[in-house]
């Protein structure tokens, strides 16, 4: 359900599938083999081809529902995951996948952002997510006609390589892998965000933080700016603008002109091949290994869905700021 | 203004005040000597002692209201500042300090912090920051002994001294630094959080970037996950609970029972004694030299901040989760 | 979607279709012979008849989706109909049927006023709406064993005779006929609402105004208190509690712990079948017949829709008040 | 505290202090002597005249602060006061005046007003309110040019003089009177409102029934409708719009561009002269006087504040719909 698109946007249902078919298992690569075929089907909103303003309803069906493989772990927290957390809010929990704990819940972020994206298409505004790091390896460099090139969209060809290499060595060992992915939003005017209680690059913060396996947001220079001395950290302007972007694009909670910069730590997936010490509901000890074909990282599949978060956050800011301005 | 706070909590103006005198200039160590005596009185919300369950109002007049020396950069957008993207978005700034802007806005987030922490304290629940980074020193343990001891608030007395002798430096050369607060909360019960739109760990990080100086926030193994396995960042369950904290107290969206711990990256304070390049209004070249005595860092005045926006957004999960539990 | 919903309440699909069946188009009486079957499904949210916690999302299929005879409406404003509205403000319109602005959405409503209404069960508080005036014809007693023995919901039978004799009669000229609705809480604890923003009478006038056909809302004497002194007016209390209820059950925002009361006025359908003057999309006169058979009254289809808001609003209400209640 | 103020709106203390002196305290007529100033100022979001964006903060002190007649009342629930309920709900009740319930509550919604009314004018939006009913004397025609000539702000002069007897009878007899009050909103563009959720009608209902003394809210013909048949109801369309506007300038929760015009019932201010019966905190038979001289009629004083909340709905619509209309 999205409300608050503004009515008269072309909006086809190929256009958000085109984006829901970017987070779907790959080819082998970082991803498992399981099929989702996650067609969407557009319920409300759309008239002719075009968004009527009122609330878009957008409808996915799980037609991965067999729920046999997870009767073995319905008493048994799987570490990592959420199982224990929601036992104790809830008291209650729907111990078969495709759950709200599920990557699956990422479905809506993705279809969500696709129409974002419209909405920013229009003031030419774009966000790309890529790779930066996987399995300990870093990109070197930032080629961006490289990205749509390899699977794990790396904007550096050889060290896309080598994490596949890597992405083979964890898989035989039943193991799993995490990663950065950096998020760049490029023509975003000056001007969005909100001075305190909705500070731009806090909203950005919260959606990608919201992303299941993100442990860690940085913008700009980010944690580097623990090391950095003030003459350095600050961006000097020029008569033509900011002659650095050390800031990431935002200023006190408001958008700079400038590339807005973000980076995210994505964890390695919980669901592990090996065996692992864990407790079942009644905290007894039991040992459990999590059968299956999973994916090993959650890098690349992770990328669109940081993507659609940081297109939803600044649509939302831009309609916001069109509020505002005033002949 | 604090709406939403529970009825019948003992509270007090010097249970304010007490939070507020720890945000305050120090004496001599990061930060500057310029007097704010920063008062607050509560104007509304308390009767008797206890509050009523009506909105709090506190107050806290600003007495360092000299806006000359704000004067002559009235027309320049000080890099690493907020005059330019105040100016973009609202076509008018209100130059003189003391604004959206200013550090003193976290005068209104400590004094909401000292009332959530009362509501966290009924259920022993405990929020703490510390430094664990300064100009490039690390705290190579943590003595939590040792934070209330040293100006710095760092848990490790030698890196503290490291730590001070960087600062007199950097302050004879007009430079600032950056740093690392950690914030760790201890004694949060299991099942606080959400598990898509408000994860508790969005909104931390909500919180935490919303603070001026921030530039990233982490928890639990934060951005050291990138290089992590699965199985070794997986934390196994025993029979006690969590065997280890790598997930900083918590999965999917609630708390687990663990420890929270986060940590934000702080930039150097961006006025600086040195000479700037930057523009002015009709982005023409200037040369921009700040005036009067700053602070060094904004570490240790932010991390009472830290703390704050800690506790404003557990007390805020623990009085929602009250609505959902059910006899 | 409706989310919020506490944990572990059953709620079963029966439940909740039993609360749709009432808002579905009746036997003859006020009601058109269309067929709508208006089956729900339980998309997500419980598990093994019990709610998860997580957010219920409820799909109901528009089935009977004929868009034919909306055809020639098109281009054309139908007085009292929301067209011209809608094509004012988003410049687009899907003329066809079942939009926001249909009647089908009332199913939405009484789909989550069904689950609201297993929330107040376990604190025995009842929501019950009846019919106290149509077509001009007024209830002169209620006699509460009377309202589901009468097809139009009216709590007085001769009342109810003469209805139906009014409603057989606009029938035959195509004309249709507006009403009162009486909606009364019973069982409803003293402390439910906020002081200011979200008075509880506010938010049941806006949960009631929002209903399509509501034109006029009020509690307890309502439009009477113009007429009323102040020693008339004011209820005064014993040892037992309020000796009358002439404040509706609340006083200040707050509920009283009396029987919550209030009254909508619903206007005639606009949908009549005789010749009306309008315009199209030019602005050029037209004159407009409506083609086929529709209801006579809003009036008792809407019944049920008033009992989810106020079920709805009082939910809300009550689980915010457990979130302050504090040992 | 009002957020979301657009920037570079002229404004100045006078504009507000001029709206305040509205709903002072008046000359003899329906009103108390109780002196009062409310002596606003702007403590934060104005600079050399201008709004800057940011949250507008006003202060009004409360002047009249001798709490010593509140002593007597202090274990005793005024009828048709909230004493009863704040009690009830907080198990704390700040009995002085001047707190949430107190009529001085509406200062800050009558501030707020002045501001919205600031954003409406400049698109040549006006909202008046005007007495049309007062202790059972109604208006019999609507002059506007009479409402600013009498006290009670009435349209009608004769009936004006009739209700100015009718309070001097009440305050004889140490009694109070309820009435109506229109509120007109003239030049509002047709387009604003949305179309499930916030309807502009629901939104009016809300802000108006959040006003103390308010029982009743209708809109157009309002509970009026209850007795006409559709072909009466239902506004035809020509080509210069609406013909009538039985509809009061809304339509499926949008404004049509027709007036909106809405009536609400006010009661009896429940502070009378008379002895009453009531109970004390342990619910024991008590007979209770308020000495003091209050106000006969929450009329006139009401009227400048539900032209605010009416302001206050339509500013928010207003810069909604702007953030929608794109290019």
């Amino acid at each position: 359900m999205i409300d608050g698109c503004p009515p008269r946007i072309d909006l086809s249902v190929e256009e958000i599938q085109k984006e829901l078919d970017r987070r779907r298992p790959g080819q082998g690569l970082g991803s498992s083999p399981r099929k989702e075929r996650d067609q969407v089907e557009i319920i409300s909103g759309v008239f002719e081809g075009k968004t009527t303003g009122t609330p878009l309803s957008l409808l996915v069906w799980n037609e991965d529902v067999d729920s046999k493989p997870y009767e073995e772990i319905k008493d048994i927290f799987r570490p990592g995951h959420a199982d224990f957390t929601y036992q104790a809010k809830y008291g209650i929990r729907d111990y078969r996948g495709g759950g709200r704990a599920s990557a699956r819940e990422t479905i809506g972020r993705v279809a969500a952002g696709a129409v974002a994206r419209k909405i920013l298409e229009k003031e030419k505004i774009k966000v790309v997510a890529y790779t930066v790091e996987l399995g300990g390896i870093r990109a070197e460099r930032i080629d961006f006609s490289e990205i749509e090139k390899n699977g794990l969209h790396c904007p550096d060809r050889d060290a896309a390589k080598k994490m596949e290499e890597k992405i083979d060595e964890a898989r035989i060992q039943g193991d799993t892998l995490g990663g950065i992915v950096e998020i760049l939003a490029q023509g975003c005017p000056a001007g969005l965000g909100e001075p305190v209680f909705d500070k731009l690059e806090a909203d950005l913060a919260k959606g990608l933080m919201s992303i299941g396996a993100v442990r860690g947001v940085e913008m700009g220079a980010g944690f580097r700016v623990a090391q950095m001395l003030g003459s350095e950290c600050n961006d000097p302007l020029g008569p033509k603008g900011f002659e650095k972007n050390d800031a990431g694009g935002i200023l006190g909670g408001i958008s700079n002109g400038a590339d807005i910069l973000l980076r995210v730590a994505v964890k390695p997936i919980p669901s592990i091949g090996q065996e692992q010490r864990t407790v079942d509901h009644s905290m007894r000890s039991v040992s459990l290994r999590i059968h299956g074909r999973h994916d090993v990282s959650a890098i690349p599949r992770i990328n669109p869905v940081c993507e659609a978060m940081v297109a939803i956050v600044l649509a939302d800011h831009l309609l916001r700021q069109k509020a505002l301005e005033r002949g």
